[in-house]
């Protein structure tokens, strides 16, 4: 399929309307609503589903995202595979989150959202795949926290994927948990946050702007900002040298990123989701890495990107290293980059490559 | 010299009340003052004095924030030399900045005060030491906008300083601009920032405790929040899995080291030391590399930081480089630490042994 002629079905998914959906804080979300989105369908055989987990403002509609991985033939860019892309709980593109009304108060959660679990989304996703009479996965993809996604659920459903690929992903480290921290206070600096109950018309827009360019520096590499932006002044012609609100060219970057960002994502949502990707422990969950890793028994390629800064490539191969140890079939590959976290997105090819070897 | 019975001078300098002291920018300060601190004192000969120059938040009173230098008998710990230090223009600590009030509109500055570049403060110390009948000095040393000073002095004034040593400094790089820039927006994203007209008891306090955060991970490494806070919740009980607002360890550590700045630091001054720090760049004022480093009479040291992600140990050493092709007797050394930028306080004794060889 290519994304000219691919068959797309788009649909929400809402369950546990009466007994509810326990999370893992012990809180329960009633009901509970998935937006996904399924390229191709799942033959006969069960052996064609490719299930394709996003990041944190990513949505279920992957070939919008991902396109290159749909252009090209060894990947989905055939009539082979079934590519379902489930959008996660607490985010703000059609599946239950923040804005979503709490059955208990008759009003938004807004900030009031409960932490949700990577194994949280996870188990909506299965009960997702359960409603679209899908079995078995042959493939489960992320990156970022979408890695995180694939990782749980190879470890919560060991028998219902055969294959593994997270890219840039492991549990966060501390100066990843740093980062997420600064982002979240600075959204709710913004006095429009009001606690999370702002209205739609009068959202923290410099707050979560903000938010979203401290990401960004984490997203991308000293590296590459150093060979696109330098000390280069902005390109609009500000002069950061001698005017006080001058800035650099990487300033205006950014400030573009921010305002691009909030007329398409959602201040809570955001801080929902930062927390969920804190949250990721499956050592901590389960007392042991023996005893969460060796529950795998999917095949597992990790990816780590050289110039990753939020998930160092040292704290992937670490990963491989503990799922080596715990029995996990794993293989680790390395992307040499200088597009930091992002290349994920941004080198496709290279990605399409080790991808690949497992289509 | 001991910091038990050295012989300390402190007081500030002004200057320049009638004729004015003009900026780069093209700005006028009149009068200049500069806070100023003299351990020990000159000899005879002229061949003792050490200028130290201080880092953003830094003060005069060097032996205060850097007292290992003066615990040390190869360095300042004997009665040979007199140590100088000297608050920069800007800041907030005695010196000339944003609360000193503008002549020309009987109002502090603010928000308002100047862009004043390296090459200004530098001036306005050469002043300060020809008050104090200093015509030589045998090293001017510092780290970060400190070393940014140091390397300003003996490219300024090429016939003054026997020795410089710049210890983690570079022109900034295009990452360092970009956490910059979202420092002193984070500042102007508080409520109480008022466009810096704030009044002294309702301080943007939120803004500024969180530009340090920031700034904090930036001064660190992952490696060393790794190894002290790792994944750990914050150590005062704190549950980060299941409340939304639980903090993990490094956000704890954070919270606290923003809360402590607060309390000793002021907004405008960080926001006009932040820019003069964006600023600095002798390749651009002079034109050339060949033309900037090829003043420098002055021997040279250099230091990186093996783990500096703000001025990565890479961008100092290629500095070092530009100095020895301008034909500068230029050396570099590399510290090898998990501290990060701020190894030029964390590991003393490092820096030291580098020191000794040139005391």
């Amino acid at each position: 399929m290519s994304t000219d002629t691919l068959h797309l079905v788009q649909g929400q998914h809402s369950f546990a309307e009466e007994e509810g959906f326990a999370l893992e804080c012990g809180r329960v979300l009633r009901p509970v609503t998935i937006r996904y989105a399924m390229y191709g369908e799942p033959n006969a055989a069960g052996d064609n589903v490719v299930l394709v987990c996003h990041a944190l403002s990513g949505t279920a509609e992957v070939a919008s995202w991902w396109p290159e991985l749909f252009d090209d033939e060894r990947l989905f860019g055939n009539d082979r595979y079934c590519v379902i892309g489930s959008n996660i709980l607490g985010s703000c593109y059609g599946s239950t989150g923040p804005s979503a009304v709490d059955p208990d108060s008759g009003q938004p959660y807004g900030a009031n959202f409960p932490l949700v679990t990577v194994s949280d989304i996870v188990r909506a996703q299965r009960q997702l795949l359960d409603f679209l009479g899908i079995d078995r996965v042959k493939l489960v993809i992320g990156g970022s926290i979408g890695g995180m996604q694939a990782l749980q659920w190879v470890i919560d459903y060991p028998q219902f994927v055969e294959h593994c690929v997270a890219i840039g992903a492991a549990p966060l480290g501390s100066m990843g948990l740093a980062l997420n921290h600064l982002q979240r206070h600075v959204i709710r600096l913004d006095p429009k946050w009001q606690n999370g109950d702002y209205p739609p018309h009068e959202v923290p827009a410099q707050g979560l702007a903000l938010a979203r360019e401290i990401a960004m520096c984490s997203y991308k590499s000293a590296e590459l900002f150093a060979t696109r932006f330098g000390r280069n002044p902005n390109r609009n012609g500000e002069d950061p040298w001698t005017h006080p609100d001058g800035r650099f060219d990487v300033a205006g970057y950014l400030d573009y990123q921010g305002e691009k960002f909030v007329q398409r994502f959602d201040a809570n949502s955001y801080l929902a989701i930062s927390k969920t990707m804190d949250s990721f422990d499956p050592v901590r969950s389960h007392g042991s890495a023996q005893a969460a890793y060796g529950r795998i028994r999917a095949h597992v390629t990790l990816v780590g990107i050289s110039s990753d800064w939020l998930f160092p490539a040292a704290d992937v191969r670490a990963l491989g290293e503990q799922f080596t140890a715990a029995g996990v079939q794993c293989e680790y590959h390395e992307i040499a980059s200088s597009h930091g976290h992002d290349a994920f997105l941004a080198e496709p090819e290279k990605l399409a490559t080790i991808l690949a070897a497992h289509l």
